[in-house]
């Protein structure tokens, strides 16, 4: 995926000294990088919206703090790239704004240290365990220009099937996803061949399977187009990542370098986003906790 | 304040066996007493927003995971309360919505344990720091009505003076309270006199006195209608919590026990309430970083 984006960073510190600072430098340059690509100043854009899977979304709160924009915190895990889209839908629909910026970030290393294990302890990873991408996405949304546009949206209410397992998201997440795609497809009264692509944010390989049975065992069939960025990320000969990808970083960087260029080229003209969250942290599986899933619909169109 | 609360809590424990599952009840709790007394069901309500100080909000997600209702999580620290209610307001403005809930909880053991120390340390408190509200409230958002209704909101930026000290909350808040306050008022050419009361959310007694200051040196006297949520909610002779009460709790329960029935009761007419976060967590704080301060403002007239 590497040549869809617009910067790619030599390591991981991204010239800062810790994990969290080179992650919050990660948010800054991504909206840096889409108010230049979209040649709008600071001063056109009403709201940002941003989160990220650290504690209390330091990530985003100390990457965007120089910015002068106001600032609407979201907190979705995985699903928050299009929950923070979804919003922005909402408010350019109100009438009284004019442009928002999105963004989200997530980091392997930070991720990593902060939900599992210290890096330094070399652990062996099961094979349905994820690798949290290291990256940033950020987008406008504005009352002008040519679209792509966002025709629909569909929140996700959560959907905890029991899973405890914090090295097995997909698994955790995939029903969540299933929910919000049928429900997306019934509310709209469109079928799976409606869309040039469903693609949901990072399920990886375990739960991709997953969601193709569930929506399958209620009488849709997705899979003809279908995919998940957790899988189209990493190159499974070349960087054997287990299950794939995860992250907000995830959906984010997949959809915006990736998938937002076939829209802009008229690849693909109909596209259902759903980015997936797994709403825990260390201290519920440390008391015995299930996994609540969540997903987050958006239809992109042309 | 207690009389004014719709249920009080025996211990800090609510029947459950962690303080993270107890704060987690709370939140249920809240959400089904605001249903019970609005004579809704959850399913006439569209949007759940949510959030609350604990890693990844857990507090919200476990415990509304049981409602069917759509969620969007929300972060915006000890904002959170106001962050709700003004994307609520956004939301129902887009005439798509009818019902919106808003809910939000902190935990004065799940916060310290995470924030600062080990409960069972017993470590002595300097005079600038607050005692996180273990409390919950949730609020009801509706199309229909006879108010008291959302009139302005004005979402505030990030502001960072340099506090670092994360037993001085207040310091690092009031500047972005002064700055929402003076926005919201040069904004709406409104003078402090307008409102009947202007409430900040946890800015507690070292904090209210710091934003006097700041929004007279700006040439705006708030004194003489201004008070603070935190310095309201405990008692300062027979409950010394030093520089008064924090949290998202803290914020929500005064504002939806004691302001709202001052509005329903026609006591007070207009109201400013501006609740103030800290968007730190303590790796920040052990990597040297200052805290970020944030408040969001919302006008609520009859």
């Amino acid at each position: 995926m590497a040549k869809y984006f617009d910067v790619c960073l030599e390591d991981e510190f991204f010239g800062e000294n810790s994990w969290e600072k080179a992650e919050s430098k990660m948010i800054k340059t991504a909206v840096e990088t889409v108010l230049k690509k979209s040649k709008l100043s600071v001063s056109d854009i009403n709201f940002l919206f941003s989160g990220d899977l650290l504690n209390q979304c330091i990530s985003t709160s100390f990457g965007i703090r120089d910015f002068e924009i106001p600032f609407l915190g979201i907190f979705g895990a995985c699903s928050t790239f299009v929950e923070g889209i979804l919003l922005g839908a909402f408010l350019l629909d109100s009438g009284a704004v004019d442009n928002i910026i999105t963004s989200t970030s997530s980091h392997f290393c930070s991720a990593e240290k902060q939900f599992r294990f210290p890096l330094e302890l070399g652990n062996q990873r099961p094979p349905t365990a994820q690798w949290t991408v290291t990256g940033s996405a950020a987008t406008v949304l504005s009352r002008n220009g040519n679209g792509p546009f966002v025709t629909h949206v569909t929140p996700g209410k959560i959907v905890d099937k029991g899973i405890k397992d914090a090295n097995n998201m997909g698994s955790a997440m995939a029903p969540a996803a299933a929910d919000t795609i049928l429900t997306h497809l019934k509310d709209t009264n469109r079928k799976p061949s409606y869309y040039d692509a469903i693609v949901t944010g990072d399920l990886g390989y375990v739960g991709k399977d997953i969601i193709v049975d569930l929506c399958s065992s209620e009488g849709i069939n997705i899979a003809s187009n279908y995919d998940d960025c957790g899988v189209l990320i990493f190159d499974k000969n070349a960087q054997d990542t287990h299950s794939g990808g995860s992250g907000c970083g995830c959906c984010g960087t997949v959809f915006s370098g990736y998938f937002f260029n076939k829209l802009r080229n008229k690849e693909i003209k109909k596209m259902l986003l759903v980015a997936t969250g797994a709403l825990m942290n260390s201290t519920s599986s440390q008391q015995g906790e299930t996994i609540p899933g969540i997903a987050h619909a958006i239809s992109i169109e042309l």
